[in-house]
């Protein structure tokens, strides 16, 4: 039986859920595909995720391992295939609680940087799990600068091989995914030399467990580096390579090739390698990020709905806590937040789409852009869906506290994605380097790509809102967020030019405007954004129930950045304060407006209750119930050894005579 | 061996470490009291946290049953009592990873709420661990709000008892500490009914737990609420009552009593109640928020320290992190606010102090001051430190991720102090409702508290710095933090009154209005903070290297506020957009000068390798050896029997044919 706190919620939506839903998986067809996959994966009980919150990491571990073994026999069951329109739900119907990911890295990474000799080796192996792989780049002391990576590869024409070493102990790999105890295999990126003579950084073929015993090769140390803040499946794992021989066929040479008698060879474009980084960062998005807010969307605002606290008027029953603004306040920009990204995201697989079409063409002019959109909104979306998470779990309270919640999992789940596939401020700085390049090409006249156009047209207007209606006009807010982009790129750079004219060496220059080259990046993404969401609502025109509410989400997303950056606005006097006043009161009034369909709008991400494992955010919101039967099973119920040896002579005063 | 990159971080220190630590403790002798204390706890190995990372739930709350216990026998043999001077260091030298923090709880409400009788019947037994107490006020459906709390307790003339009652599943008490598995008693809030008619909620001692052989009293069921996202040594713990009787002497009675025939007496003053709130809320800051600030500060810098990567100049090694402009701008702003809650926190000390005098005269005037002040600097110090400790992590990138660096620990437990003793936006508006009241009592001329006196003179001046070295002086800066502090208080006091006098009713105007609100406590309390700091820093002239460097800090605490938040002071052209460029600058500039003196200043803060419990942050700085030696430790490093059941089947195409 649904709460009819929660019921009541659902009685009222101005727009049709099941539409929407559509609308954000692509089509009926999609959702109807997507839901075949959640259905088989959630009635098999191998994939169950019940008792989760219980495990230690290394049950998690062997479940995970479990799970992906099972999930080969699942796949050939049901007739998916991984080019099969199921493939890509599979992975979010599991929640991600799967091992063997890196085994897939491992694969692509030698479909792209292998021989046609190494693909036809490795990859039928690597299919059919006679082996199982990894990927071993980033290093204990080396993360972001791959040419700092201090792991050698020598060549030795005696015997045609490569001598692998970790000299220094920061030269251990560290981190690799299915490496700590899974792995038989791994490509390691080492420094090469031929002859004494250094050639930068290649990809090895390592075999480092046995195939028939599982037990480590001549000249391997590895293991699990041990808890982390979440990725308790995932066996992270740490590398030390001894004098390790691997024959000269095994590094990856599509693009580089040693020859036997010691020739170094380069062939072909590297410009892919740059290419695949940008394929990551956008592919993480939607499972990694987005997925995890909707989630926490969905519980904290179910949540919101059934749980009454304090009066709001003198006499009445106590208020469902989403009445209050405040609360209002901490959510809804979420939500709104999470559309946004989620249609930035449509917008950046678009993108490289027609990036990918190009370069099969051998056209590699979209890459730069292509580079800054992804890094900057890689950036932008990880640290926004993060901070949104945590506010989704704060506003929840001490159940929010409970891991039974699935928030505080969301939350440290999520925070890796700041981390991981580039840390934010290195990728914002290099969205920012790009922009730097684009404003000073377009300001001498030269043709810039079309995201950064914007960039030639420096208006010195003021915004032209008159009432705080104004403030609900598309054009109005995105100009506004255009301004400040141009306003704080344009300043940086001109910073920049100072100083390097005052003497400044140009690193250091560059060093000294880098916090206000970071605002520049964050501001030309968070305009992206917003554009992009206003013509999404515009295309929408059919669909008039869900136009409506996607324009309020869009005004608020817009808003709320205003709202919570008035300095960029107000600085150069482009919106007033009279005008700010205007937007702070737009702005809290759409609260309003959006909290009466914030419980449709969650139901839309059809997000099963198996899916979101938690106690506060299921369907039905019978959230105390089941905090309570959730909480009889967990293993601080059992007897502990705590009392007889403990507190029972502490009780009866038999310790030792103090 | 200490790091060589750490090493020479401190050959340049500009001011005397030890003499900063002085400073801290307050007195070198302090310090040496301190020491002594952390060195008895430190060199006993039942207190080791060394594997700590390593360990379940489970075995967490053991080991912290096991450590309360040694306690008592370690202070009975050392010397040290609860009125001594080094018992308040105890705790800190535990980092709180201890049982029985709710037995104190338990202890002081009798104390506080107890009759003289009861007093002196209970805290012997409590003194004595002859019972186990814990403190069970919050329900699963019920935390901020008391007067929503559903426990009932019936008073029975005819058997002289009280009837305790949870009826319904949200009047399960709910998160209680030391109450899941060890309490044999508890002080429970209740309804109190007598013939019928309910008085209100008062607190009842009741025995949950056998004290013979642990098992649940008649009535009784209770448990452990299962796992958290911190608070793994804690057994928070539920509790249902069926029909449980207590004798009539059970309820404290120092202001209420039930007669024997049922007539109910209230006596003396219940202010009391609201001051005991506030002692909690200041106590918890020292501790429970500075520390792990502290601490993760510890760690991120000196890791900065010897952490390099990439390149600053070409040609030359990777650069330490702590000298890229973008880290010094994510770690020393936290550094500063730990200074500048700290100063604060000896301010309320010593308002706290003064308060109590007074109350003890029966004078309770400064009563609403203190709430106003306590409530909103415990939600501001939380959240800002919360914040500064998740800041820390990421800046760690990947190694920060590992719950090796401790971070992570730092971050999940600092973060509950957000929600308890307390949410923190209902706290904050609770202050604003001291400052809307206070500013309209000041604009009519009546008297009001000192903190807010400023209330009254609204200026409408203009900043009057010329250059960026004006930004340097506290009187420009604390002059602009109190323009906006007055600004958003009368703004929002005028949005108020504009509602009311529109005809909305008084709750509903209200409720719009709490955004505004908490922006207004928020900068009430910043103004105080960055004013104590730079009154703080004055009096040190006669410590000439410390003043001059906390001076710097004082600088860049109140510049990142403003830099931070520059929408409110350039709203009304307070601080003009020239001037914000002043700022910015002067922000920027101070960054590097502190730099320098960034490892000397937490080396300040004088936590041991072993409170620190890092990988990361050791005083040595021996990063890579110890992730490595830790990982190594970690139960996942033992065999797994993953490889016999899925991965041998899996590699050796065993499993049963697909």
């Amino acid at each position: 039986s649904v709460n009819p706190d929660l019921a009541s919620e659902r009685q009222t939506a101005s727009f049709s859920v099941e539409k929407l839903t559509a609308l954000l998986d692509g089509g009926a067809e999609q959702t109807r595909i997507r839901r075949a996959v959640v259905e088989a994966i959630e009635s098999d009980p191998v994939f169950s995720r019940e008792n989760q919150y219980f495990q230690t990491q290394n049950e998690r571990y062997e479940a995970a391992v479990r799970k992906a073994v099972h999930l080969q026999k699942k796949m050939h069951e049901m007739g998916w295939t991984e080019n099969g329109p199921e493939y890509k739900y599979i992975y979010r119907a599991l929640s991600g609680d799967v091992a063997f990911l890196l085994h897939r890295v491992f694969m692509r990474s030698i479909s792209v940087l292998g021989s046609d000799e190494q693909i036809a080796k490795w990859i039928p192996l690597a299919t059919q799990h006679k082996l199982i792989g990894s990927y071993a780049q980033t290093e204990l002391g080396h993360g972001t600068y791959l040419q700092g990576l201090e792991t050698t590869a020598v060549f030795d024409t005696a015997t045609q091989e490569f001598i692998l070493n970790t000299p220094k102990i920061s030269a251990m790999k560290w981190w690799p995914g299915d490496m700590g105890r899974s792995a038989t295999h791994t490509v390691v990126f080492a420094q090469l030399y031929i002859h004494g003579k250094c050639y930068g950084i290649h990809p090895f073929i390592v075999q480092i467990r046995s195939l028939q015993d599982h037990s480590l090769c001549p000249g391997i140390t590895a293991g699990d580096i041990g808890p982390k803040m979440n990725f308790e499946h995932i066996d992270n794992g740490y590398l030390l390579l001894k004098n390790v021989r691997i024959p000269r066929e095994n590094m990856l040479s599509k693009f580089c090739e040693v020859r036997p008698d010691g020739t170094y060879v380069r062939q072909g474009s590297q410009k892919i390698n740059y290419f695949t980084m940008t394929t990551v960062r956008i592919s993480l998005i939607s499972d990694e990020v987005l997925t995890p807010l909707m989630k926490a969307c969905t519980i904290a605002i179910r949540y919101s709905a059934v749980r009454r606290q304090s009066k709001l008027k003198p006499g009445e029953q106590e208020a469902k806590i989403l009445d209050y603004q405040t609360q209002q306040e901490k959510l809804l920009p979420q939500l709104a937040a999470a559309f946004a990204f989620h249609f930035i995201n449509d917008y950046l697989q678009e993108l490289f789409n027609r990036g990918y079409r190009e370069i099969q063409r051998k056209n590699f002019d979209m890459l730069p852009e292509l580079h800054a959109l992804s890094s900057g909104f890689k950036a932008v979306i990880t640290q926004h869906c993060t901070a949104g998470v945590e506010i989704c779990l704060r506003a929840c309270g001490g159940h929010g506290y409970s891991l039974l919640s699935g928030l505080p999992s969301l939350y440290t789940k999520i925070l890796a994605s700041c981390i991981y596939e580039g840390e934010n401020t290195i990728l914002l700085l290099q969205t920012a380097r790009f922009l730097i390049k684009c404003f000073m090409a377009a300001n001498t006249g030269q043709p810039v790509p079309p995201s950064v156009t914007y960039l030639a047209a420096v208006k010195h207007g003021k915004c032209p809102a008159k009432n705080k209606l104004d403030f609900l006009s598309p054009d109005i807010y995105t100009e506004a967020y255009q301004h400040v982009a141009v306003r704080l790129t344009s300043s940086t750079a001109a910073k920049l030019q100072d100083l390097i004219e005052s003497g400044v060496k140009k690193h250091d220059a560059w060093n000294q405007c880098t916090v206000q080259l970071v605002q520049a990046a964050k501001a030309h993404c968070h305009y992206i954004a917003v554009k992009n969401f206003a013509e999404t609502v515009e295309k929408l025109e059919t669909k008039a129930g869900i136009q409506k509410i996607m324009k309020h989400l869009c005004d608020l997303f817009a808003l709320h950045g205003i709202f919570s950056n008035t300095g960029a606005f107000l600085h150069d006097g482009y919106i007033s304060a009279a005008q700010m006043d205007m937007v702070t009161a737009s702005y809290l009034d759409l609260l309003a407006v959006i909290r009466k369909d914030a419980v449709p709008l969650v139901d839309a991400f059809d997000f099963t209750d198996q899916s979101l494992n938690s106690a506060l955010g299921s369907y039905d919101g019978q959230v105390y119930q089941r905090l309570y039967e959730w909480a009889q099973r967990s293993p601080t119920n059992q007897m502990s050894p705590a009392y007889e040896r403990y507190l029972k002579p502490l009780l009866h005063n038999t310790l030792s005579k103090l």
